[in-house]
């Protein structure tokens, strides 16, 4: 089973575990508001959108910084997935 | 009896029952508002929505993911659909 | 005397009387945001409205699911009507 | 003295006084942003407007039915007028 | 020393003190946000605003109705005015 | 070192000192929101902002009238300057 | 490893460290609102964004003035960076 985003949304793994602090408190929303690393692992097809033309410009491995606020969890088949637009992606991470 | 739906709408059913925790307790809208899967049973025609060209991708039979915050609830016939935007589904589940 | 709705605007029929529970309390807003079954009873010229082309789509003895929450309710020689904007109307409901 | 409207705008005498229960007390402004019939006594030129063409297509004489909601109530020689955009008349009501 | 408004603003002077009660009590702001008389006393010169194409309709010694909730007051060698934009002016008052 | 700005932005220097009361009370931002008096020190290019041509008709050493609601205070070399997008300034006073 | 920003995106390095009083206390987020200095470290390609034409005008070693409320705070290799939209910025500062 696998996620075939639409239009301009980028389906994302983070790469990192969910923040916890080291006594186990789930920090709160407010702090994971902040933009968040992840990988590209689908990414829609572009074209048209909302009657504006819109490139895909980021691709499927790619390490990107993104506003976690702005996106969507996903659950499937046990993994978690964020599916985000591409205008929430702030910047690709190159080594 | 079915729904038609106008414009850029889709005719959501969903493939699971409404969630409980296994104490019987109905979760807040806060964790509903994450999204959800559903299938396909009715596309709109799309055409010029809000000044705007719109094509319809998602198909009937299509297994989808949607931000359940944006739909709407109907009930026809005992049976419950949702009704959403297409641009409110993120992604196509593939097998 | 009768409704001649302007612009994209739609007069529609509720079916189903307000709803009361059985003890006869009414149900709060919330409950009531949900959408509607209605018929259609008057529909507007369409046009060019706030700068975009709007063609009506629905028709006079429709029965439509609409979201109540956008109309604005009109009572009529003891009649109640809903005006609703076409865009407004979600499906319509075929047997 | 009279109100030359501008732009898109309409001006509106109430048919009806000011609702009061029987009982003298004054509705909340809740139930006050219902719809209100009234008879149009003044039409704007309509043209581009906040750069879209409006054409007018209400005409002095006509009994309309709006959204109190939207608009601004004006005194002038102890006369009470409101002055709505006409995208706030929600329709006209003919015998 | 004087006002030169820039692209859709218009100075008013308001034709009336500030309303006080007989008793002397200042109306809330609640009572204030209902539009009100003026005089025009300068012109913008209109043009392309925000990529739309304005034009002055309203010229110097026009008496109009304006929605004060909209306005910004200006004090300039112990004279009042009030700053709005041509679009906040809801009709002219003529004799 | 000097400020200058972007696009259809204006650097601002304000004519009076933080206004106090007489017993020394700083007034609260309620009142602050108020239009100020401002020269002009620097002025953006101008250009395509947002899609839509601007073209920039104030020019160094106008006084102008801004909402200082709107703008963002600046320091810079222990001075105190304010940047406003042009837009926010309403008039310019002229002797 | 280093930030390859998206589309009118502007990765800044904050020139000063975060504020504290010399008591020690952080600075609520009201004051941090503040438009702040920076220098920029790497600048979007531009393009059509939004469906507008954005050119960057801003470059590289460039110190600026933006509005710190606009951006997102992004932490690599220990290193901490915002990254804002070109829009964000307000002006560059010259020696």
């Amino acid at each position: 089973m696998k996620l075939v985003p639409l239009a301009d949304r980028v389906v994302l793994k983070q790469s990192t575990p969910e923040e916890k602090t080291k006594s186990g408190i789930i920090l709160t929303s407010q702090t994971q508001e902040k933009p968040q690393q992840a990988e590209v692992v689908a990414v829609g097809p572009g074209g048209v959108i909302d009657g504006k033309e819109v490139t895909m410009t980021v691709k499927v491995g790619d390490k990107v910084i993104f506003s976690k606020y702005a996106g969507n969890e996903v659950k499937l088949d046990e993994e978690e997935f964020i599916i985000v637009k591409q205008s929430d992606i702030l910047a690709v991470v190159e080594d």
